[in-house]
């Protein structure tokens, strides 16, 4: 059995404990937060304080790290890699290879392994695109997201004064996803490739002409979109629009042929009807490969890059040729 | 520089030497055939008897073999994992372990280093069901091929008495398609999921409602899909079905939650014009990764799930995090 241990305990901490129940190799050893443990309710896993994580050293094959990207995980990751091997899903990409060197600075002194930026986007998605664009080397990568809840736009909108509650879908535009399927290798403006929908709950007697205003002309996160608002009630947001859908899809076209006369488009698409849920799944099978991989003294901070398929899987090299190649 | 051979230069050979030519860090060393050397027209590379390829040990980093899988692979590819590390498309699912060992057994007394059965099926499909599975892993993997042409079952109708050439296109059937992404794990027969599309040139005077009758009822074959037969001229088979089409679908749906109430779907879509040389592309790339592992000293029998993908990209790691994660 792989012993798990989950640090933090959000959305995302919840679809780890969820996840490790329908892997039968893992068992969760226990949950860490920051706040008072008998206040946390779990599916069933133990509580501790992020105080004691410490004694947990030699009981936890490898911890899970449940923070958010901004504060947490760049703190965190590096702290835990002392003790424990680790993985994260760190999605701050501009960031990511300092806190990849961070991160292997501690595991090359502690004899750990690590795992960064594991979901699907950084994750699945960056491998469609490695793999992708490494056999069609000629060739045009697309990213597009959606249709799914964005907590980043949705959280900039109930920063707006009068806003009681919000919720930003980022849908791909269809035209520019066939555009990307044709094999031609258009290019795309932002406002061409997604847009955003809005839901907005106004506070009582708010202004909502100013809210959209402020809405539609935010630099950056909205202002380069074509951006709708719809203002509905509060039972209706939370009867309409409280599943953390997302997903999107990675295309790559590409030529070959002595002239790149034969097109070639490869497609990777997610469909998620929860978006925490299915990142903690894909956290824990590459749980899998950290303890594996140490088990192996392959020490240090490696990215899904480094990992091969048969790491993930709980299957053995030759089941996974019998039933899947 | 990376120091490839050609053992075999059929359509898969040829689009082997285009795939190198898109490559920079690749050079093609020579085509090695069975023919008359002097017979061979190449887009550049120097042909040789396959007679003299153990004169090329030490001056090729690794040979990409050509052949069929029905009686060229079994004998080929341990014969040349003596003296060079290789690599080879084997897609007779059945019999995989099989060359798996006799490729492995090999390569553990030479020291050389062999990935075996890479191209999209198997290969980039193989992947991607393994992919799928490992973080679904309460779910349902589907397989669609097409649309596209299959050499067995054209080969097949022109084996039929009075057919001077033929082509098949098997196609997935669209309902089925939309059941897989569904999220509710529907049960397919063979019939549901894919249908066959014949174009038949007969001889003249042949029967040809005799000739449909034997594709139809054919065992195997045609006789569990539903089967459209067209009678066309040889002008206008060369004007329309020349071109090798393929691709298909990899659909993977799963759930997670706490009574599994939420749904994910997972979809692999490949859209070629041209299978050989889309199946090249992916042989050279893994051939990267093959000359990678021998100088790392990973001797043996790989497939496509023991590969990291960085392995195959020309991408060094750092690289890759920053343009790809």
């Amino acid at each position: 059995m792989i012993r798990v241990g989950i640090y933090g305990y959000g959305n995302l901490g919840k679809g780890v404990e969820l996840a490790i129940m329908q892997n039968a190799d893992m068992e969760c050893v226990g949950i860490f937060t920051r706040r008072e443990p008998s206040s946390v309710k779990t599916f069933g896993a133990k509580v501790y304080s992020a105080d004691e994580v410490e004694n947990f050293k030699g009981a936890i094959d490898v911890m899970i790290i449940c923070g958010g990207s901004a504060t947490d995980l760049p703190v965190q990751t590096p702290a835990l890699a002392k003790n424990f091997n680790v993985i994260d899903s760190f999605d701050n990409h501009a960031e990511i290879n300092n806190h990849f060197s961070r991160v292997d600075e501690v595991c090359r002194t502690s004899g750990k392994t690590a795992i960064i930026s594991v979901g699907w986007d950084p994750g699945l998605f960056s491998i469609a695109r490695a793999y992708s664009s490494s056999v069609l080397v000629d060739g045009k990568d697309y990213t597009f997201w959606g249709k799914g809840v964005s907590q980043g736009h949705s959280d900039a909108i109930r920063r707006i004064e009068g806003v009681a509650d919000a919720r930003q879908y980022t849908i791909p535009i269809e035209s520019a996803l066939e555009g990307a399927r044709s094999g031609f290798n258009p290019e795309f403006t932002t406002r061409q490739k997604h847009k955003r929908l809005c839901y907005v709950v106004a506070k009582v007697g708010a202004d909502k002409e100013r809210i959209t205003r402020e809405i539609v002309t935010m630099p950056n996160y909205f202002e380069p979109y074509d951006t709708e608002v719809n203002f509905i009630s509060q039972a209706q947001m939370d009867e309409n629009h409280s599943k953390l859908m997302h997903g999107g899809f990675v295309i790559r076209s590409g030529k070959t042929g002595i002239n790149g006369e034969h097109n070639h488009v490869i497609e990777y698409r997610l469909k998620l009807d929860s978006n925490p849920e299915f990142t903690a799944s894909a956290l824990v099978s590459y749980a899998r490969a950290v303890v594996r991989l140490n088990k192996e003294n392959l020490v240090g901070c490696k990215t899904v890059f480094d990992i091969p398929p048969a790491y993930i899987s709980p299957l053995s090299a030759e089941e996974l040729r019998k039933k899947m190649l």
